[in-house]
């Protein structure tokens, strides 16, 4: 309700969206931060347009309907760019989607063409901005000066606890003009809307820098309550809503009742916008004449296609070519694929020369005034700001035209989770490019060797996990990354040097798991991912020696093992053997493949990172004996899933 | 080598702590935010005494040495506050460690007896403060005023990718003084000396506001390439650091060496440090003195000693009880302990309504200035800041003498998981009191219902994961998460009401698993935690009225199921039955312990809580069904850990 008149203004005044034509690129993007406010915004898509009937108004917050608790982006409902509700990500989210058009504009329009041009607009409000992803995606938006941001905060000065006197009471807009950013204070938000519409005019005309205007509200503005935080949770109650509807000139007695000349005002603000689309329509069609290769690669890029010549572009590897490190390789990859795909678009929390992930040619996106770039380039200097990094790049794939990547220290990738599982539930194709994923980093100890984080992504839904074992493995897992458009990808990477295997493929890769490996007499079966890979094909080898025969499965990929036919996952997997993973960190979820699992279950050590692995027991004639031990057992019929105690 | 003026400066004229004596509770903290230069720390401690020897020093970053990669707390190197390397964590639980001091000196200090006075100092970097914990650490820090805070910001304009200049611009002063801070300008620290000391003594004038000196420094100075980032992560090399030591005239040829008179004065001011420990003995000798009962209690709570009748101020439960919700029947714990557990602290990240975190008798810790509580206060507003919550509490329990708790939802504990890793690894005692743990939580939808989120706080070591299942098992969860004093306790809980069990207690919840109900020819075992437990206990009543016969296991807690006794976990889960287990949650993980695991693997939905549990089949004629499936097919001889395939 306080946001109502803000609401009013920033749709009827500015809000540039075809309703009938929801995916229009060049729309302006608009994102409800404070997400437990959505009955506004599902209320106002039904006044504008959108497929939000009386009926889904009425079944909110109930299974299955259009208007669940938070907004949710790629479920069925139009309009919602991104998901919110968590609180500091729609404003980050909408960093994203300001950097995504200043980069598409400066890439496909044309002297006489402004092809893009859409505005981004946010309402947000207290916990947003306390939130540390705010303020990390905040401080790199007036970095960039991304003038088309336009933020309108609600300032009740109400939060959950109680009045933001209990703990929030720094100077918004003074924090936001140390980030680069332009401010403007509203005094009334509750019934000045000149100054409002004024004030958004103001932002519009302030190019090279976001804009927050701060807007004082009444929280349940006209409520018995209005003001308190009694008001932000809870429902009115049947008298108080009769107060509200009498006070504002409503009929008491009407339910989800809109009046005709409500209507007819928004029917005309939605001619008027459908006018503006039309017109965009006309120009594009001439712009598709004069540049009809931009135009046919802009579409491709919309409709989320690969260029059609891109598994060619992944190199192959043979086992004798030289050991070399994952993260190297996915450099290698890169510097092959970036030109031919130019949606590609990301960067590292200042890791780069650690992550490997600006290819030769990269030009970084820097505000043209700088001399460090401009906006068509592809490299963003994200800055020791993962969450932010995460978020924003939810943003840039939800403008659409663009693939995202960040990029950090696997074990960073914890900062960023509020994000990343936003990524997987809103469908949001996002490359997640994470080295030194092991106790294999080595000497920066425990505090940088990531242990129970595989196992965290993996829980995850919607996403993939991919941690390739060698260079064949890279691209696979590069081509599993891109060709997957509706879900996120963790690439996870070595820092130390790996061996080429014999028998693996970017084929095999794609299926998640398959025998590297095989002897028609195994009597055990390994499976390990990434750098333990080549562990066990060495363990293995030691057996041999012994006459003892062992399968090799590679599992660079739960979740697209886990995809294919019934009858390939029991080939996989044989009947009658055990079964012994190995991987550099935690064992936890093993036990769903493997009978015995090998690991460590502890936190890491500083050290160089063949001590670590001696000492915890990974390396070769250890895991052989392990075997030995645990086929030993197997044959005097331990319960399966009790393998594990022997050891 | 940039940071080392600043470090002269502050550890020759300010820092006192006596090395003799490393856990002297009004020692000042120091905290190197930026962990990766904890050579200058290491050096710094081999200077003032602390037991890190010349030896230590040549071992830098090897196998179980005192030099790890990162400043690891609590690992056996004296000094070590906490464990930084993770950038932002470490500024964030200096604030702790800040409100900590503030919080013990106004309960224990008297007039003329100051026994708690001491000051916080942070060297930090540029990469601390673009994270947004920091800026939601620092935030509070303003808010609260901790004027005993004192940051030195090396402003070297280096970052890992470059010059700052690349995307970190902000005006970090103005920030922060819109924060509430205090700032000051040192521009050459790389000689002046004299300025840093005056600033520090400036920063110690201002009591009501946390102070910020930004110091202008040269990274690598001296070096051949000073002042670019080169010299970040790169050794110098041999030349090089022959360079360095004749510039600064050192001799060229000696390495690992500390002339004399370099020793000589810092033997001068540790003698001056341990004078002012002398005499705050003596000072608390008197005060022990004048108060017996207030010196007794602060040695019992740095001892981490529990008032001895703890146990019996929880709460027990008969089955008759009315159900509650687990959340409500942690209030009452909090309702019954907090007056005689003084040493606990802590709050909710503005959702105090929701996890009801608040007990009756709770004061606000506030500066006495706002009317709104004073540093006495044990309930903290950490306001919308999670991860900075986290790391907060951090500091607080590693200042010691205090028991810290923060609380959120469940599912926003990702947003913490950064700090709440370094909890584990740093063995700091925090209680994360986390509601709406599934599902369950119903119409705020799939943005707020954790699916994987007990997986990844499973798969971290050194943690206690516990979902108790009705009252006894709460208190249960609280004994455990009290009385394990050297790891961090994650309690989660309902929104909804469950019932209490027959067959629970607070003793069996301590063993992590247990029998809760049993039948002599049971065919099928169900295990679940929290408010799944309720739910197979129905469905063993429907199995029973059709003569199958179960055995129900509660399991709150898989971390202190497996610290039991090898026969003890072999008495909970019997030979020759299948498993089968639930949660409302991912199912990921639970093959350890189940042939079949329910729950879901997707992503929540919107709408009442009953409807969701139905629409995933986590009701008790389904559940029921789905285990006769299991029992026929275990009697087939279908492999155990393969069994899931069949349903």
């Amino acid at each position: 309700m306080g946001c109502a008149p803000m609401a009013h203004v920033l749709f009827s005044k500015f809000v540039k969206v075809n309703p009938a034509n929801p995916t229009w690129i060049n729309r302006d993007r608009f994102v409800l931060s404070n997400g437990h406010g959505c009955v506004l915004q599902y209320v106002m898509w039904h006044l504008i347009g959108y497929n939000i009937s009386i009926d889904d108004l009425k079944s909110f917050r109930q299974m299955g309907s259009k208007t669940p608790g938070h907004p949710e982006a790629n479920h069925g409902i139009d309009g919602i760019e991104v998901s919110t509700g968590p609180l500091g990500q729609g404003i980050s989210n909408a960093v994203g989607l300001a950097l995504a058009e200043e980069h598409m504009a400066a890439t496909f329009n044309r002297p006489g063409y402004e092809i893009i041009n859409n505005y981004t607009y946010v309402i947000l409000g207290d916990g947003c901005l306390q939130e540390g992803v705010q303020n990390e995606a905040v401080a790199l938006a007036g970095h960039l000066k991304l003038g088309k941001l336009i933020a309108l905060y609600d300032d009740n000065h109400i939060q959950i606890d109680g009045d933001t006197s209990l703990g929030f009471t720094e100077d918004v807009c003074m924090r936001l003009e140390a980030c680069g950013w332009h401010t403007i204070v509203v005094g009334n938000g509750d019934s000045d809307l000149e100054s409002m519409e004024k004030a958004i005019e103001q932002a519009k005309a302030v190019t090279d820098k976001p804009s927050l205007i701060k807007i004082r509200t009444t929280i349940g503005f006209g409520s018995k309550n209005e003001g308190e935080e009694k008001v932000h949770g809870a429902p009115l109650g049947a008298e108080d809503v009769a107060n509200v509807k009498t006070k504002f000139g409503f009929n008491k007695d009407e339910h989800f009742h809109v009046s005709a000349d409500v209507y007819d005002f928004w029917k005309a603000v939605v001619a008027k916008n459908t006018a503006i689309e039309t017109q965009w329509k006309e120009t594009f069609a001439k712009y598709s004449a004069a540049y009809p290769e931009l135009a046919a690669e802009l579409n491709r890029r919309i409709s989320k296609k690969l260029p059609a010549n891109f598994r060619s572009l992944l190199p192959t590897y043979k086992p004798t070519d030289s050991a070399i490190a994952t993260r190297k390789l996915s450099e290698t990859v890169l510097n092959k694929i970036a030109e031919s795909i130019p949606e590609l678009i990301g960067g590292s929390a200042d890791l780069t020369g650690s992550n490997l992930t600006r290819w030769k040619t990269a030009k970084d996106f820097q505000h043209p005034s700088t001399n460090l770039g401009d906006y068509s380039g592809r490299y963003i200097r994200f800055g020791v700001r993962e969450h932010g990094m995460a978020a924003i790049c939810n943003g840039i794939q939800a403008y659409g035209g663009l693939i995202p990547f960040g990029a950090t220290f696997f074990n960073f990738i914890s900062y960023a989770l509020g994000a990343v599982r936003l990524s997987a539930l809103s469908k949001h194709q996002v490359l997640y490019i994470m080295t030194h994923d092991s106790i294999g980093l080595g000497e920066d100890g425990p505090t940088h060797q990531p242990i129970e984080t595989l196992a965290s992504i993996r829980a995850l839904p919607n996403l993939i996990s991919l941690r390739p074992a060698d260079g064949n493995e890279v691209s696979g897992a590069y081509a599993a990354a891109l060709e997957n458009t509706t879900r996120p990808s963790v690439l996870i990477l070595t820092r130390q040097n790996l061996p080429h295997l014999e028998g693996s493929s970017l084929e095999k890769t794609l299926r998640g798991a398959y025998v590297l490996s095989d002897s028609p007499n195994a009597s055990v079966c390994f499976v390990a991912s990434g750098s333990e890979v080549s562990l066990v094909v060495d363990a293995a080898k030691l057996l041999a020696q012994e006459g003892i025969h062992s399968r090799v499965v590679s599992m660079p990929s739960w979740e697209l093992f886990e995809e294919q036919s019934h009858e390939y996952k029991e080939s996989v997997f044989p009947k009658g053997i055990p079964v012994i993973s190995a991987e550099a960190m935690s064992t936890f979820g093993w036990s769903k493949y493997a009978h015995v699992s090998l690991g460590l279950d502890t936190f890491g050590m500083s050290a160089p990172y063949q001590q670590i692995y001696k000492k915890v027991g990974l390396v070769p004639d250890v895991v052989a004996e392990k075997a030995k031990k645990v086929i030993a057992h197997y044959k005097t019929a331990v319960p399966e899933y009790k393998l594990a105690t022997i050891l």
